[in-house]
């Protein structure tokens, strides 16, 4: 198995409220409303979004409560980029659930939720390297 | 918000054992053993696995019981490829929750969950592009 992650899809109850999200975010979909999945072309990664209880019946696993264990992240270059996101998302409706600030590990950050209570963190780490087109890469 | 996603972290029970299983799938780390945290670096991405409490804890949300409706997906080039990587997995300790198969999207694809009950897609999507370094991109 490639040490590769090629495509995450987030549960979502109402479709046409989670993509109303990401757009309010400023993402861009090309899927057309009537197909019932939302893609998200990230940099050779695909966000999709997808009703939770047929992506729990489809992957052979029972639906959850909701927080599952996974966060996702969202790495920009300053502490006020961090800022600027968090303001963004709580524009965009999210529940803003760590108000941004100076994180243990060095860094600056803070999280959301989606609509549908996926976390996303926002975070600046002065570690690591993000390239031109927003990769991460780890020091070596 | 850029349209990019940065890191994804999996909350884990036993760090020891989720760093064991991706290393059975051949990822490998630099992450040192002390570290509480491992980082798997995947092509402009970072898979991260953490104490699934203290992720909780972190991100101010409530613990799931396990599946939270998040899927991940790795896209390969073959219907054979998908069964390669299913038996990989399975044979270092993955549960098999979906055999591969035929999809009612015109795919061949298969789940298997890691130790966290993490849910991972192993599918070929004739439809999509798969990049020589494993990125995907969307029909335009």
């Amino acid at each position: 198995m490639r040490q590769r992650l090629t495509v995450i899809t987030l549960g979502v109850a109402d479709l046409a409220r989670a993509r109303a999200f990401y757009e309010a975010l400023g993402w861009r979909s090309e899927s057309p409303p009537e197909l019932e999945v939302v893609f998200f072309e990230a940099s050779g990664l695909v966000l999709s979004l997808w009703d939770s209880d047929k992506l729990a019946e489809d992957n052979g696993v029972e639906p959850g409560s909701g927080y599952g264990g996974v966060t996702l992240a969202h790495n920009v270059g300053s502490a006020a980029e961090v800022d600027a996101v968090i303001a963004e998302a709580r524009q965009a409706g999210a529940s803003v659930t760590r108000e941004p600030g100076e994180t243990f590990w060095g860094g600056y950050s803070g999280v959301f939720v989606d609509p549908d209570g996926h976390p996303w963190e926002v975070a600046h780490n002065p570690h690591w390297t993000l390239g031109a087109d927003g990769s991460v890469s780890l020091p070596s």
